[in-house]
């Protein structure tokens, strides 16, 4: 049995329990986690709370050191974090590697910018020193006690150290992470990492709680906690309008950043096509299908020209999409969503599914292409809306004026990709700046899976991609989501 | 009859109108004004909506002549302008011209960072240029079309060409002012001056529109529309408060930064007080008086030490309070909300309620001090809110344990002062860090009014003193509010 993670220890004071599911084998898997209990709710509260005064007040370099603790820990456990990994989520050893990699590196690029860059004070320009003026200092400290909803997909990248973690402790803010319940053992091997490094490294043990709960019960009573300061979230639109939703009712507002997903569109201009259609067949049929297209940034939705080489564009795509291998699917219900949310497309439009052929397997999800035309896009709002799995849209579209009417019609995403020759993408400035105000990153000839954890990212973008297109959920910037401004006069 | 201000001109559609008062001569003034019709508010969201494109992609030189042209039509309006000022907020000549100033620096504070050190590109640091990596070029655009609430006791710093139109403007968003019903003239003549700089720079005239309403009617239809992407506001606590629920019905969540006012709170060691008792009770005295209090950082609550020094201080503000001049306040219905909120903060606690003698002339503020006990203060939730005018409460305490408790027990607020000696500073550097967490500004051996217009300043703190503590609304970081990354990848 498991128990909640609390000020530097484990507590098992909670009576209900749930267990985790192995996808690839299709059951239960045998360990128990208990769901925290209301004393232990409130143990995690208040001691976020009480810690958030040394935290804040602790040198970024201090800060540093913890973040490459946590990397140490991490890498002790790597062997013991693989195997449940794969038995949580039923993703492959080789994505745990890529994943594992982009964590630490994660945590080293934090690390690093504590002590190299984070401008925790700024003074005054020099030109601004009138003697006759009073003297200002502006410095950044944390917001206050961070609640984060790690993301089911990525369950080591963003999930319990994943990056609204790393920038909240970078950031002086204690943080609680609910656990995504699907991975609850990945979870809480990880909080014992962190648990351990700040142990090791003397910060009060109040600045991480991890707490258990396969119901919304407990995100509820957080949520709407006054010592709660900030939300990070990523995952699905309907999770996160809910906890916007329960934020709303709060009678201090509070920063919500939820990362919501996206079918991050891809348009395809005339003249790219004319050569390279075996090229860009190839690298999209595995951007949409790599994982089971189980990626925020998966391409759901590509703008065809209707002519001969895109339809001989779409051949290819289909045909090599379909020749991918398949991949187990995260958890049953995310599988049954798939399913679901494919016929719902179909549906949705008069068009053409193309799936891959064979008998359902439980969790194994069989990816598949639907082929329609612009206007149906145009007519429907929910065509648009993203299938989380190995799923694209095709739409065939003959003019300028349509592909602007799309971008018009479009949702806030947090991607888009346009793939165009270089005259192409001179002359058609006008329709990227259009799709500039509808996305948080333009990938210009290439795909939009692989965001890079940097100083210079965003990953973000207009509403309903996430719920604050000013800030990203990737990349150093991230960390002024938990950040805030203290000026001193004199 | 004076009309509503859009798409370049003025259209006179509406039926219902209303006029302003002059609080001097307490009669209302013979001018007046349209209410925006239903039409005419469609004109001015469709106009900011179809205006942003081309806006969001002008040059920031260009966006800087803009701010430079509305300086040069607002100096030559000026006498015009400071007639109408006065006879529409009560405020003294000599106030108009530190105002007039001030907003005149502001605009080319914003016009010289729009020139100089805008960051429009940011482009990859040379150490992450791996070839083999993606390239980012990340680019700050504005959010969309801005809706502005005007402040009535600022007429022009923070109204129709304040902090928020002039920050928004800078990020290349188009601006939707509902003019303050208290100065509907004052902001018309600089809606005029607004209008002609627009014009003669080549802009869309659609970039601003203001509309008139003394009702709470048009703040709900422009708030809820889906083409309003953020919004700026100053005001009272029940103005914000009521602005934050109506956002939160919205479908799309969009950013309110609300600033909601402040007690300004005033901690006074013992040390200090020694030997300049007079030289600070003089100094406290004109910034609690000084244009009836109405400024958002009047210091509203001060922490004496219970000791003969203390007392003395006390008595000497106090004489010195009641002997500057009384003051003319903005409008009846503030004067009436100052009278009352005198009575009611007196009922809050068991103290002593010193005020001005003499008959009560309607709108002159009689200034007063309240005197009481830190035991009172912790006591109420109520007793900290903000009595806007010439007022301030007294709060004795005995030992630095109490003053702690009552950092706790404050709300957020705009800013706190510490009037220390040197070795106080250093030995109370744990409260400091602590007040620090309630305030965006702390001021040391200062008064906090005169919020001065800087690259550096952060005006703005925690919930209930504005909506987001992580924005200023003053100095040039207020432009964060209103822009928003995109990365161009490759």
């Amino acid at each position: 049995m498991f128990g909640n993670q609390i000020l530097g220890s484990v507590s098992y004071q909670g009576i209900r329990h749930f267990s985790s599911f192995d996808p690839t084998k299709n059951r239960e898997n045998s360990e128990h986690f208990l769901c925290a209990s209301d004393e232990e709710i409130e143990i995690a509260l208040q001691s976020a709370s009480i810690s958030f005064d040394s935290f804040a007040q602790s040198t970024p370099q201090k800060r540093s050191l913890l973040l490459l603790q946590i990397v140490a820990e991490l890498i002790e456990i790597q062997e013991n974090i693989k195997h449940i990994y794969c038995k949580e989520s039923g993703l492959s050893t080789d994505r745990f590697f890529i994943e594992f990699n982009r964590t630490i590196n994660q945590l080293r690029l934090f690390a690093s910018f504590l002590t190299n860059s984070y401008l925790e004070i700024q003074s005054e320009t020099p030109e601004n020193t009138d003697l006759s003026l009073p003297k200002l200092i502006k410095k950044r400290i944390g917001i206050g006690p961070v609640l984060v909803f790690g993301a089911s997909n990525f369950p080591l990248a963003y999930s319990t150290i994943g990056g609204d973690t790393v920038s909240a402790l970078a950031a002086g803010c204690p943080v609680i992470v609910k656990a995504h319940p699907f991975q609850p053992e990945t979870s809480y091997l990880v909080g014992n990492a962190i648990q351990k490094a700040i142990s090791k490294t003397d910060f009060h043990p109040g600045i991480f709680s991890q707490l258990f709960d396969d119901s919304y019960d407990l995100a509820k009573i957080l949520i709407q906690d006054s010592r709660v300061k900030a939300v990070g979230f990523t995952g699905s639109f309907s999770g996160g309008n809910a906890l916007l939703e329960l934020i709303n009712k709060r009678e201090e507002p509070i920063p919500l950043f939820a990362e919501m997903g996206s079918s991050n569109p891809v348009f395809i201009f005339p003249e790219l096509l004319k050569e390279k259609l075996d090229k860009w067949s190839t690298i999209f049929a595995k951007s949409i299908t790599n994982d089971a297209g189980q990626f925020c940034t998966k391409p759901g939705i590509f703008f065809v020209p209707t002519n001969s080489d895109g339809r001989e564009f779409v051949d290819l795509l289909t045909k090599k999409v379909l020749e991918e291998p398949s991949f187990t699917m995260l958890h049953p219900k995310i599988f049954n969503a798939f399913e679901a949310k494919k016929r719902e497309r179909l549906e949705e439009c008069s068009g053409e599914l193309i799936e891959k052929k064979g008998d359902l397997v439980p969790c194994m999800a069989k990816q598949a292409i639907l082929i329609s035309s612009i206007e149906s896009f145009l007519n429907s709002k929910s065509l648009q809306k993203e299938v989380f799995g190995p799923f694209a849209l095709i739409l065939y579209y003959s003019t300028k004026a349509e592909l602007a009417s799309a971008i018009d019609h479009l949702d806030g995403q947090l991607t888009a990709s346009i793939l165009l020759s270089d005259e192409e993408f001179v002359n058609n400035q006008d329709l990227i700046f259009k799709l500039s105000q509808k996305v948080g990153r333009i990938i210009k000839n290439g795909v939009p899976t692989g965001v890079r954890v940097c100083d210079n990212m965003h990953h973000g973008g207009p509403f309903p991609a996430t719920t604050d297109s000013r800030f990203t959920a990737v990349g150093t910037d991230s960390i002024h989501r938990f950040t805030r401004s203290v000026v001193f006069q004199n």
